[in-house]
């Protein structure tokens, strides 16, 4: 710990409340971790004796309502003697199979149900997979925010979104800092990450002290504030820690992520080889760090800098404005004004890093761009790493870019991109100096907990001792067990499709499939109400079955099929509605089938007059 | 090249009769390259004076059918003094946007209408990307067909099962043979990639050579065969080589691909950590040498092998049949015995290494197999890399895996999987002993196509002697030129989907994606032949847009709507259909906008009695 100490965060200045209001059994310095006691503590508490185990200390409960056995929508409930307190508050985004949705949230259904016991929710990082379901949370449960700075001006500008603004309490907390709930202490630890003012927490509750990383990785120089408090993860290890909750985002990369700051050099080697072109880079609108270095490698090289795309310039001016953004006067320029300057003289910094279609990057690869047209004069950099489903978007992007000429850069040629996510010697260091009783790996699918849950069996950690948990599930924690108590809360995937709010799913979504993959046939008739047989039709309307014109034979075919079916039903008095659909739908389903081995959706509509 | 001497494959062996046959002026050996010629040359031709340049040698013109900015469907036509031969016939798999089609075919109008100019087809290698579109182009224009014993019995199987099997002339080649096509001979040349019995192939045309790399790898120590006839491709380079057609598949990736052998090490690491679990591992089925290692292993660890998924079983049979795969007696079961022995004694080979949703592997992660289930005592091995676009699926299948219980294997903690395409320094190797005058790198994406031009820039080849063609292209190339014509041949994508080939198009695709995205609204009205006034209806039935339980209100507020627009038009004397349907589109699309923020497909059904 000590070559750390000139790094001291700033947040070591705030005093420990917490640690200091815990009852005196939470504590429990085993008399060898004292021996290795950090020096910076000048006086050392004195020996107690051993005390007998204190059986009365109440346990601590983990709802996990997202994060497990996926990537987003982070959100866990803990709660001790009745008080409670919600860890984030995010959204994911649609997976392939979640045709038209537009974003994913966390079930609330259990948080609405104890609306009354929450106290808070804390945030521990501006990202959208942390902070992106707070309005439609807020909507229904009115709950106090705590969050640093920056974390609480990108939630503002969300709330004003949705007219929330002066609705919510927010309370901005520091590093150091400590949000009581009740019997619950909440301490904000400084960590690094791909956004500036990033925390992780230590719980510090009756039941012992939980410290959950948050999102995560070790910058020892990080381009915004300082390196990782590592100090307080230490300190609270040292103190006893009963149970650690780490990031698993990138658990199955070996080795140590690598700095912020070393971006700075391949975007000057890049910047000096683009010469006389545009430089145009993509990037997370989010990466405040990343942006700096772009800005900073812009000034040096004589370039004005411009932004694109409304979640880019929305983040930019709230970090210019709340000073974690640093652009000299002048620089930036709006981007109706880049075609006053040269080409050389210009670098935009645009979304659609992820070959999002109707992103800033996609639109100009596509020609589809109102302000920005690209060519051979436009040296353009990717500066991110395709997210998992992603990849294809991107190459598209990426080839439509290059066939207009524009020179790309991007993944492993040049060090275009750095993760901020701990790898797996920074996960395993963590876990080090922590030295928690219990480990719960969170945030990642399950093959990312799986082998975070390794890496802690590699590191002498006992399989009873650490829980590959899912959502839904409830984890009580006390100093001597840990296990999963029965019965699940609500926990699931409610589905955002433009303004509504959980009315598509499964069965709209397995319609949607099948009428993805086979089209649909709607098949028309009038039959007369005294007889059955039919009056006029059957007509026959396809979409997305097969070119009409191609088929002309097939439809007449169906035409006849579903007349003679309808006719045969009359003539043996069949009248009943679902019957004759059913007979109809089974017949026709057999003829395109046999014939074109695609089994649309068949729509039946029959009229009466 | 002498270090290769004792590893000179079988194919040198075979005369060299293009060589021998080309007219004198495509040789040209220069005088410093003759001085580094190969010493197995026993006899240096007596150098003859420098000709003066002969103007009347006739260009050839390469036609790219596919396989350019793409990746599969594989195919090229080539043509020289009015003969023509096509090289590869291959398919591709469809984009994500291409909703329902199962595969994906070249545009055949070129090569039919050109059919009687077209004597053969000549075929490098078995996978699907070079063979898989046959049938289909077979039944339209019948073509004899050239290749290697295996890949012609892959495509056999093909064959028959579109009852095409005794309509096709296949002609068995090896390498060192030479195929004549009129002016025109193709010489196969031994290369080493992920399947055995691969070919490129050196043109030999009056025009001059040009070497097709075909798919291949640099693989010194090959399980199957014998490395890469590298020895043959020098000595081309040497005689004087017009053009370099490569493989850029691998072209953005640095170094050297790793010797299929090593996957053995691995292999062995990790049956010894099985132990007493069942093994399942999960590859291409076209990887004989990948199934011939995982056999050596489980002879070695006394367990039996099973195979699970069509194609695997399809593949090996025919394998085993040929003599590309050794299995001593009595190590092949049938999966349907698999139970009759302790789980430690079975290997399982199956399908699934791209999570197909349909293949084995995804169906035992889903508890959908018929005769395999998985769990805790399994020990699955992923010996594949995802496709780009296929991560995401390939993922969910290892988290299914894992939440049985299964220990998975996959990415980069073992080495479970090596490529077969050549990387960045391979590459460079080729074109450093090819020499050619004009370089054209093929198969890939635009940007694998850049990444590979920009190698060629790298070792000293001039801007305008680099193409970066684009499918429909026709480059015509002669001793003094490369020139693109003008005017492009068709070239593009047929869709497959079900029986039907070609009749899925633009229009029909974009329906789908419509009704996926946002569902449909059906709404059907019977109006009066006589006013035009309404008589039954209107009614409203939904697909894939919402749940209509919960938006009964909006519902029926459609239906009063549509109800009011079609009385208005009676009122108002508009009786024209197209007219009636276009205000109910309208208004009704409105009003689902402004209610849901979704714009559903709209088919408004108007029946007149």
């Amino acid at each position: 710990m000590q070559q750390n100490r000139q790094q001291q965060p700033a947040a070591a200045k705030a005093p420990r409340e917490a640690a200091a209001q815990q009852p005196a059994a939470a504590l429990v310095p085993a008399a060898e971790d004292a021996a290795h006691a950090p020096q910076e503590q000048p006086h050392r508490r004195p020996r107690r004796p051993r005390q007998k185990r204190e059986p009365a200390k109440p346990p601590i409960h983990i709802a996990f309502l997202g994060g497990l056995n996926e990537v987003g929508k982070n959100m866990t409930l803990f709660e001790c003697q009745g008080d409670m307190f919600l860890l984030d508050c995010g959204m994911a985004f649609p997976d392939d199979d979640m045709l038209g949705i537009d974003l994913v949230l966390p079930d609330f259904t259990y948080v609405e149900k104890n609306a009354d016991r929450i106290k808070g929710i804390v945030l521990t990082h501006g990202h959208e997979d942390h902070i992106g379901a707070l309005p439609y949370l807020l909507k229904k449960v009115n709950l106090p925010l705590y969050g640093t700075p920056l974390t609480l001006g990108l939630v503002k500008g969300k709330l004003k979104e949705h007219g929330l603004l002066n609705k919510v309490k927010m309370n901005v907390v520091n590093p150091g800092d400590t949000i009581r709930f009740g019997c619950i202490g909440v301490e904000m630890i400084h960590v690094n990450h791909s956004i500036p003012d990033a925390v992780g927490v230590a719980i510090h509750s009756p039941a012992g002290t939980i410290v959950h990383t948050g999102d995560f990785k070790i910058d020892c120089t990080p381009v915004w504030g300082e390196m990782i408090d590592l100090g307080r993860f230490a300190q609270l290890g040292k103190e006893g820690v009963l149970a650690l909750m780490a990031d698993s985002t990138n658990a199955e990369r070996p080795g140590f992520t690598k700095t912020e700051k070393m971006i700075a050099n391949s975007f000057e080697s890049m910047f000096r080889r683009a010469e006389n072109k545009r430089i145009i880079v993509a990037s997370f609108a989010s990466n405040i760090s990343r942006v700096q270095q772009i800005v900073d490698c812009a000034v040096k090289y004589g370039r004005k800098v411009a932004l694109s795309g409304r979640s880019m310039v929305n983040v930019m001016s709230i970090g210019v404005e709340m000073g974690y953004l640093h652009v000299p006067e002048g620089v930036l320029i709006d981007i109706d004004l880049i075609k006053k300057y040269p080409k050389d003289k210009i670098v935009l910094i645009t979304t659609g890093s992820q070959g999002e279609p109707m992103s800033a990057l996609s639109r100009m690869a596509f020609a589809d761009h109102r302000k920005v047209e690209v060519g051979p004069d436009d040296f353009i950099i990717i500066s991110a790493r395709p997210i998992p489903g992603n990849e294809k978007s991107v190459g598209n992007v990426i080839d439509e870019l290059m066939k207009r000429g524009c020179e790309v850069e991007y993944g492993s040629m040049y060090e275009v991109h750095v993760s901020g996510h701990a790898c797996q010697e920074e996960l395993k260091l963590m876990q080090g100096i922590v030295k928690p009783k219990y480990f719960i790996p969170v945030h990642g699918e399950q093959k990312m907990l799986h082998q975070h849950a390794r890496l802690a069996y590699s590191m002498g950690k006992r399989p009873q001792d650490v829980c590959i948990a899912n959502i839904g599930d409830v984890i009580e924690l006390s100093e001597d067990h840990m296990k999963r108590l029965p019965g699940a809360v609500p926990a699931g995937n409610v589905l955002v499709d433009g303004l509504g709010v959980g009315d598509v799913g499964s069965i709209v979504l397995r319609d949607r499939k099948h009428l993805a993959e086979d089209g649909l046939i709607v098949v028309v008739c009038t039959i007369s109400s005294e007889d059955g047989h039919v009056v006029s039709g059957p007509d026959v309307v396809s979409r997305g079955f097969v070119y009409v014109r191609e088929s002309e034979n097939l439809i007449d075919d169906a035409k006849d099929l579903v007349f003679s079916v309808l006719e045969q039903c009359a003539d043996n008095g069949i009248h009943d509605w679902g019957t004759l659909k059913t007979s109809i739908k089974d017949s026709l389903s057999h003829l395109l089938y046999d014939r074109t081995r695609r089994s649309p959706m068949i729509l039946p509509i029959i009229m009466e007059v």
